[in-house]
C-alpha cells in the first residue's frame, strides 16, 4: 500500500498491523528509529493544526525522516497558483511522502495522480481523517479489548465531521454497535437513513438516550463558525443538552470519554471530566497520535 | 568560492562543474549524503516563496545539512532592527551557508562583509537569482547539448526580471543567440541599448518575431502588481499578445518551453501547453532546481 | 536538574558549570555534538523572536537533538484552547525539553506541573529570562574575570525587564556591585526601596551617577510600546538623557556594554559605540547565547 487516503481501503489485517507497530510505538515513545532514514516526509497543511501537524512532524523525526513543514499561508498560494500545480511542483521535488490537510473534502483523493510519493491523508474537509480514526481504534482497543462487544456513541456534529466519519467507517468493520447523538439542526435531511441503511449505526438527538449503556462515549469539536450560522443556541445550551459530565455518564456502562481536540470546556465535556484519568481518554490519544503515525509511516513504507 | 552572489563571478569551468554535480544529483534524486554534515544552511527569505524556499531546504537536508528557515514576516525587523544588524546577528551564531532572499537589488553583496559564512544569492529585487540561471541553463544543456548553436528567446518583463538577468548573463558565456521579448512599456528608454551593447540580444515587441526558429523559449511570470500600475492593459489581452500556445510556437524551431514559475495559466502560457510533457519542462526544471542546489552547496563547500 | 525556570534555583557551582562547558561551546563553535541525539527540543514560542528562538534551534542542532517549533500564531490557542491544555498535548507527545516564551510573568511556573520533560524558561513577562543572564554573565566572566570586584550598571526599565531581573540576581550571588539607572517614570513607587532591600543595588535616575566608575554598563532594549503610554517624552530625548555614547561613557570606568538586542541605534545606544568592537560585547553576547543554550541542554540533560 502506497497512500493512506480512506479508511475504506485498509484491511482487517492493514489495520491489526499497523495496530501491532503502534503497540511498540506506543510503548517506548522515547525510541528513535532509523526505518525513514533518507526519506523526506512534507507536512503539506492549509488548515491550522498544532496537534496533528506536530504529531506528524514529530513521527516523521522519531522514524528518523526528514520532515519539511509547508506554511500555506506564505506560499504560492497567494501567487494565484491552484493547488494541483503545488502538488506537481511538491511532486517533482520527490519527496517520499506527503500529509495534506485541506478544508476541501475529497481533495486529497484526487491530488493522487499528481504525486508519486506516499500520500497520507491529515483531514479534508468533512470527508476523512485516518489517522485520526486509527489512533482512536488503537486507544479503544489497548483500553477496552473486545470490540464485537462495545457500544460506541458518538456525540456531536457527526454530519460534518471527519473524525466521525472515518471512525464510523473503521470501527463497522469490527462490528461496534454505534450510537450516533446530534442536535437535530445537525443532521440533514436523509442523512440518519443514509448513515443507517450503510453502517450499523443507530441516530439519536437525544443524549441520554444516545448513551445508553454506552463503554466508549466518543465526542465532536464544536466548531465556532456553527454558532454563528445559528444550527445551535448557545455554547451553554449545547452543554446542557449533549455536554457530558460525571452526572450524565452515569446512564452509560462506566463509560471511556474520547475526543480529537481541542477541547471546548463546558461545551462537549465539564472540565472536571475531561480532567479525570479515571476515565478521560483524551490524553492518551495524543500520545497514540504519535504512536500510530509513527506506524502509518513504516507500514506505508514496506 | 565562498559565495554566489552573481552569475558574473562564476568561470565557465566552475559552470561546467556545478552541472557535472547537478547531473549526478538529478538522476539519484532519492540518494542523500554526508556531505554537509554538520553544517547549518539558514534560510533567511524576506519574500513569500514556496518553492525556491523549499529547494534550498530539501537541497540542505539531502546533502546532509541542518537547516534552519528563518520567517522574517515573524522577526525583529517589525521591531525595527535594520537588515544589516539582523545579518550580523545571524553571523553571530555561526551558520555555514545562508541562503538569502529580499525585494532590494544588491542586498546580498551589500551584506557580504558582514557575513563570515558562504552567502547564497536566493533572489534579490530585479537584480540576480543565480541559482535559478543555473538550473535554468543544467536544463537547456541536458535538453538541447550543443549551446553555442541554440537560439534562445526570453519572453515577459525582462527588465524587472531577475531570471532574466541571470540567465542573460549566463547563457552570454555560451554563446547562445538571445532574443528578448517584452511588451514595449516594460521597456524603459535605453535599456534595449544598454543590453544590445553589453549582451549579445536582439530585443522584440512582438511575440511572432521574437521567437522566430527559437530552440527555447523562456517565459517570465508576470506579477499582478505590475497590472496596477497599468503597464499591461489586462491578463487576457497579454496572453492575445505574448502568451504562449501550441499555435503560436509553430513560429519557432520546436522549441522546448520552460517557465521558472509559479506560472499563471491563461497569461504567459495556455493550460494545455504547460501541461504537454513533449515540449513544456516546467517541472523538470523544478527538479532541477533541488539538484543544482545541492551542487551549489557542495561547489560551495569545497 | 531538570528545569530551568528561575536564576533562583542555580547555586553558584551550577553556575560555573554552565560557564564552562559554554566556555568550550563558544571556542567551538563549528563543532556539533550527539549528546542529545534522538531527543527532541520543542521551541514553544508566544512572542516573536527571531534570535532567541533561532539561538535555541541551533542550539539543539549543534548537541544532536531534533528541533521543532510552534508557532503559536498558527496554533489551536486561536481554537481558544488554553494553554495549559496545549501544554498538556504537548507533554502527550513526550518531548525531551520544551523551551517557553510567553509575556505572562511566571507562566512557565505555573505549566511544570503539567510537563514531565526539561523545562527552559525562554523569557516570561516581565519575570525572568535565565539563559540571557547566564549568557550575560558568560560574557562578563570571560572579559572582566574577577566578578566580585566588578561595578555593573544596568540602564533603561528596569522594572519590566525580564532580562535586568535574571541579571541582578545572578550577579548579586557573585557580589558584583549593581546600579540600576532608570528614567523615574519607568520606576513605581517602593520599586527602589524594594530592589535595595532585596538585592545590593543602588538605583539611579540619571546616567551620569549611574555609569560613574562602572566596568560595564548593560543596557536594556526600550520597548515601542511604553512610548505609546507615555512614560518617555521621545526616543530622542530618551538618548539625550539615558542613551550611551562615547563621550559619556567617559565618566566610567573603561566600560564594556552590552546590550541583550535588537537594539535601537540612536535611542539605548548611538551606532559609532554600538559597533565599535573594543568596547561593544552585543555581537559576542549573540555567539554565547548560542553556546549557553548549548551548555544548558546538556547540563539539564546530566
Amino acid at each position: 500500500m502506497r497512500d493512506l487516503i480512506s479508511i475504506d481501503q485498509l484491511e482487517i489485517s492493514d489495520i491489526e498491523e499497523i495496530f501491532s507497530l503502534s503497540n511498540y510505538f506506543f510503548d517506548n515513545p522515547s525510541q528513535h528509529f532509523d526505518d525513514l532514514k533518507n526519506k523526506i516526509l512534507v507536512n503539506f497543511f492549509f488548515e491550522n493544526s498544532t496537534r496533528t501537524r506536530m504529531s506528524f512532524e514529530i513521527a516523521g523525526k522519531r522514524m528518523g525522516a526528514k520532515v519539511i513543514n509547508l506554511d500555506i499561508s506564505l506560499s504560492s498560494l497567494k501567487k494565484g497558483e491552484s493547488i494541483i500545480d503545488t502538488a506537481k511542483t511538491i511532486n517533482a521535488m520527490h519527496p517520499d511522502f506527503v500529509a495534506i490537510r485541506h478544508n476541501s473534502s475529497g481533495i486529497v483523493e484526487s491530488l493522487k495522480k499528481y504525486l508519486d510519493c506516499s500520500l497520507i491523508n491529515a483531514g479534508d474537509g468533512t470527508n476523512e481523517h485516518p489517522s485520526q480514526a486509527l489512533l482512536d481504534f488503537f486507544i479503544i482497543k489497548k483500553y477496552r479489548q473486545n470490540l464485537a462487544d462495545l457500544k460506541i456513541a458518538i456525540c456531536g456534529d457527526v454530519l460534518h465531521s471527519r473524525v466521525a466519519r472515518s471512525n464510523i467507517k473503521l470501527l463497522s468493520k469490527f462490528g461496534c454497535k454505534i450510537s450516533v447523538v446530534s442536535p437535530p439542526t445537525l443532521i440533514t435531511f436523509g442523512y440518519k437513513e443514509w448513515l443507517a441503511k450503510n453502517y450499523q449505526v443507530t441516530v439519536f438527538d437525544n443524549l441520554s438516550e444516545g448513551i445508553k449503556n454506552a463503554d466508549i462515549i466518543m465526542l465532536l469539536r464544536i466548531q465556532q463558525e456553527r454558532m454563528a450560522s445559528s444550527f445551535i443556541p448557545s455554547m451553554g445550551e449545547y452543554f446542557n443538552l449533549f455536554g457530558l459530565n460525571h452526572d450524565k455518564i452515569k446512564l452509560a456502562n462506566k463509560p471511556l470519554i474520547m475526543h480529537p481536540g481541542p477541547i471546548n470546556r463546558g461545551v462537549e465535556i465539564s472540565s472536571d471530566l475531561a480532567d479525570d484519568p479515571a476515565v478521560s481518554l483524551i490524553l492518551p490519544q495524543v500520545s497514540a497520535g504519535v504512536a500510530v503515525r509513527q506506524a502509518i509511516l513504516k507500514f506505508l513504507s514496506k
